[in-house]
C-alpha cells in the first residue's frame, strides 16, 4: 500500500487531463468528506458539486469543465469508473502465483497452466484444464473434465461439476455451485423418476458468480451465461437457461428452466422468472417482481405478475386504499339503488 | 457412450411394443428436430405429432396407437418416462467404487459399506455409518454419528451434521446443509438466548436435495423429509417441519418451523410457508405465493396471502387497473351526490 | 446424558423457587405430553395450563403463582427461557478442545488460542488469529488475516474471507460466507468494470449466522452486524450494510447495499429491503414484504411495498374481491348514467 503517484501520472494512466498542480503526490483514495491531502476523491453526482470546495483531498476526479473551486483535478469522461480503476491500482495486489500448495488434491491427469495457484484443501479432478494465472482457493472442488480459462479466481468451497466450462477472467465467489443437476423428474404413476441431467454449464469470459449462487447443468445441452454478465449472491439459474451478455442479476433472483434472457438485462433482487419464456434486451425488472411470460425489449417492469413499471407504481399506491374503495363502492350501490327507487316512484308521491 | 441396442431390445427393456423395423440400431437420444438415424426421440405432446413425419430419428417413442407416419416406433404408456429411462441407459455410468482415496479424512470408527467411494478432501466423523455403493465427493463433511444408506450420492461440499440420518438412494447436491441448528432463541429481557437444537434431520429413501439448500435439525425431535420428495436449489426447511412423500419443492421456497406438508404437494419457486400450519395432500401452490395458514387437500392456490388459484388469476388481472377504478369510484361519488342533490330540490325548480 | 439433578438444585441453578418435593431427581426435559417422571417440562402459554394436571412429568417450570395442580414445580419469571437453559445444561456438551487435528491446513503464521479445535480439512490462512476455546470444523476456510474471538463455533465449509473480524461467542452455521465481494460494477460504456471491494465484514459479539447465508464485505469500509443479532439461513446482506444489535433476520431475507437497520429489528422470512435506507429501532416487517424506503422506529409493517401492518391486513383481504368490485363499479357507471339521462329528460315525459 506504499504506492505513490503524481496527479500527472494518474491523469496519464486514466487517459484524462489534469488541472492545477500535476506534481501533487497521491497514495490512496477516499470520499469527498474523508480524503486527506495525499488522497484523491471523485465527484460524479452534480448534487455534491459544492462539496468540492470543502474537501481536504489532494485531488478530485471530475467531468470535463466541472467547477473545481481551485482544487487540483483530473478531468475524465466517467469519474466513477476512473475512481474504480484507481481503487484497483492502489488497493489490489497483482496476481501472485504460489503454485500447487501442499494439502491440495490435484489429479495427475489435470493440465495446470502457468503461474496458477492452488491452495490447500482444493480438489482438482481428472483431466481438468486450468488456464494461466488462475487461482483456486481452499476447499474449491473441480470435478473431472472441467475446463477453466486464464486469469480466473475460484474462491473457497465453490464447486464446478463435471465437464463444465469457465471462460477467461471469471470470478466465482465462495460456495457457488456450477453444474448441479437440473430439477427434472418424470412422474411414473407413483412417484418421480429422476431424468439424467447430462448437459453442462458454460460461463463465457468476464462472468462473475456471487456467493452460494447455483447454476444447474442443462438436461441435454448447455446452460449458458454469456460474456460479461454478473450474478450476485444466492441466485438460482435453472437448467437450460440462456442468459445474455452484460446482464446484472441481483441477489436471490430465481430463473426457471429454459428461460432465455437477452443482453443488458437487469433483474433486481428477489425477482422470479418463469420457465420457457424470453426477456428482451435492455429490460429492467424491479425487485420482488414475478415474470410470468415473455417481455419485449427495452421496457421497465415491476409487480407480481409484472406490468409496466409506471403502472405498477400507480397501482401499488392504491393498494393501501382498497378497504376504503370497497366501502365506498358498497355505499354507492346503496345510494344508487335509493335514487333508482325514488325515480321509479310516481312523481306525485315524491 | 458406445452402447448400441436394437429397437427390439429397447422395446423389451421398456416393456413396450415396437412397430416397424426392430433391427434398427440405436446409439443415443435426441429431440424430434435434432436426432439422426442412429438416435431415438420421443413424442409426448400431441401438439407436435406432425413433427414425427419429418424427424430424421431412427425411431420414435410414442403412446400406443399414435400416428407413426411410417416411422419405426416403440409404443409405451409414458413416452417421456421411457425417454428418461433411455437417457439413464445410454448416458449415465454405473456406480464405480473407488474406495477411500488418499486425502479423504475418515475416522477410524466410521463403518464404511461395500463398494463405497470417498473422494479426497471429504471428512467422515466418528461412528459414521455409510451404506453400500454410496459415494461421498470431495469436501463433503459428515459429522459424528451420521448414518447414510445404500446407493446415495453426497456431492462436493455438502454438510450433514451430527446424528442426522439419510435413507437409501438419496442424492444431495453440492453445498446443501442437512442438520444446521434451528433458528430458536428465547428473549431474555435484553437479547436472545440460543435454545439448544438437540433434534435431528431424517431424509427417507429416494429423497433428493438441491444445491445449497438448508434443512434445519429439530429443536428436540425430528425434521423429516419423507420418501421420494425432491427439493430444488436454495430451499429452506426450518426446524421440526414434516414434509410428506413425493413432494416437489421448487427453488428458493422457504418453509417455516413446525409446518406439516402432506404427500404429493407441489410448491413452486420462491413460495413462503408460515410456521405451525398444515398443507393437505396434493395441494399445488403457485410461484412467489405466501401461505399464511393451513390449506385443505387437493386445491391449487396462489397469491400472497394465498387464495384459490382461479380467484388469484382474476384478481391479479385487476391490479394494473386499480388507478382507473379508484378514479372512476371518485367520479361516481360526485355524480351520485349531484343526482341526490337534484332529487332533493323541489321538483318545480328543476 | 447421565446428568441427574434434584428439583431443588435446578431451582437454585435457575434462580427460581420450587414448590412441592425438592428432592425429585430430574435427568432430562420433555413436553407436557411426553415427559416422564424423571423429566421436567414447562408451561409458558396459559392456554395449556390445564395440561399441567395431566402431565406425567416429574416437575414443571412455570410462572410464579401459577396453578400447579399438586405437581412439583419450579417458579421462574420466564419458564421458556428456563427450559432453554436446562436444555443447555442437560443436552449440550461443554467445549472439548481437540487441538489441531491431522488433515487440517494451518498456516505457520496463524496465532491459535488456547483450547481451540481445528478439524481435518479446515484451512487457516496466514496471520489468522483464533481466540481461546474456538472450534473450526472440517472444510471451513479462513483467508489470510482473519481474526476470530473466543468461544466461537465455525461450522463445516463456512468461509471467512481476508481481514474480516468475528467477535466472541459467535456461531457460524455450515456453508455461510462472510466477506464475499460486494456487487459493485461501474458501467464503462460497453460492459461493467468490477469495482474492487477493499472493505471488510465485522461481526460483533454473540452474532449467529445461518447456513449458507452471505454477508458481503464493504466496498471501502465495514459491513457490520452488531452485538447479539441472529441471522437465519440463506440470508443476503449486501455491502456496506449496518445491522444493529439484537435483530432477528429470518431465512431468505435480502438486504441491499448500504442499508442501515436499527436495534431489535425483526425481518420475517423472504423480506426484501432496498438499499441506502434506514429502518428504525424495534421495527417488525412481515414475511415477503418489500421495504422500498426508510421506516421510522417502533412500527409493524407488511406488504410489497410496505404499509402499516394493520392496513395491509385489511388491504390484502380485499384482493380476492377485486374482480367483483371491478364489475360492481362498471355496473354502477351504467346505472348512474341511466339516472342522469332520466333526470335530464323533460319531467313530463317520464
Amino acid at each position: 500500500m506504499t504506492l505513490k503517484k503524481t496527479v500527472a501520472e494518474l491523469a496519464d494512466f486514466l487517459g484524462g487531463v489534469f488541472q492545477g498542480d500535476g506534481s501533487v503526490l497521491i497514495s490512496g483514495l477516499g470520499t469527498l468528506e474523508t480524503a486527506g491531502p495525499e488522497f484523491i476523491t471523485f465527484m460524479a453526482n452534480p448534487k455534491y458539486a459544492a462539496k468540492v470546495a470543502e474537501t481536504s483531498a489532494g485531488a478530485v476526479l471530475m467531468s470535463p469543465g466541472g467547477e473545481r473551486y481551485g482544487r487540483t483535478a483530473i478531468e475524465v469522461a466517467n469519474p466513477y469508473l476512473a475512481f474504480a480503476k484507481l481503487l484497483t491500482l492502489f488497493y489490489t495486489k497483482p496476481h501472485e502465483a504460489v503454485g500447487v500448495l501442499p494439502g491440495a488434491n490435484v489429479s495427475d491427469t489435470a493440465k495446470i497452466g502457468e503461474e496458477t495457484s492452488i491452495y490447500p484443501g482444493a480438489s482438482i479432478g481428472k483431466n481438468v484444464t486450468l488456464g494461466a494465472r488462475t487461482t483456486i482457493y481452499s476447499g474449491a472442488v473441480l470435478y473431472d473434465n472441467v475446463i477453466v480459462g486464464n486469469d480466473c479466481i475460484i474462491h473457497a468451497n465453490a464447486v464446478i461439476r463435471e465437464r463444465c466450462r469457465i471462460g477467461n477472467r471469471c470470478v466465482i465467489q465462495p460456495g457457488a455451485v456450477i453444474g448441479s443437476d437440473g430439477f427434472g423428474y418424470a412422474p411414473d404413476g407413483s412417484g418421480y423418476y429422476p431424468i439424467p441431467q447430462i448437459g453442462i454449464v458454460v460461463l463465457e469470459d468476464d462472468v462473475e458468480i456471487g456467493a452460494n449462487s447455483c447454476i444447474d447443468r442443462a438436461a441435454i445441452e448447455v446452460t449458458r451465461i454469456a460474456r460479461g454478465t454478473k450474478l450476485d449472491n444466492l441466485v438460482q439459474i435453472a437448467h437450460n437457461c440462456q442468459i445474455g451478455e452484460d446482464c446484472m442479476i441481483v441477489s436471490q433472483v430465481g430463473i426457471s428452466g429454459s428461460a432465455k434472457i437477452g443482453n443488458h438485462v437487469t433483474l433486481a433482487g428477489q425477482v422470479g422468472v418463469a420457465g420457457h419464456l424470453t426477456i428482451g434486451d435492455n429490460v429492467m425488472v424491479g425487485a420482488q417482481s414475478g415474470v410470468p411470460s415473455s417481455l419485449p425489449p427495452n421496457g421497465i417492469y415491476s409487480g407480481s405478475p409484472t406490468m409496466p413499471h409506471r403502472e405498477w407504481l400507480k397501482s401499488s399506491m392504491v393498494l393501501p386504499r382498497l378497504p376504503e374503495i370497497k366501502k365506498t363502492v358498497a355505499a354507492l350501490e346503496k345510494r344508487v339503488a335509493e335514487l333508482e327507487a325514488r325515480l321509479n316512484q310516481p312523481l306525485e308521491e315524491s
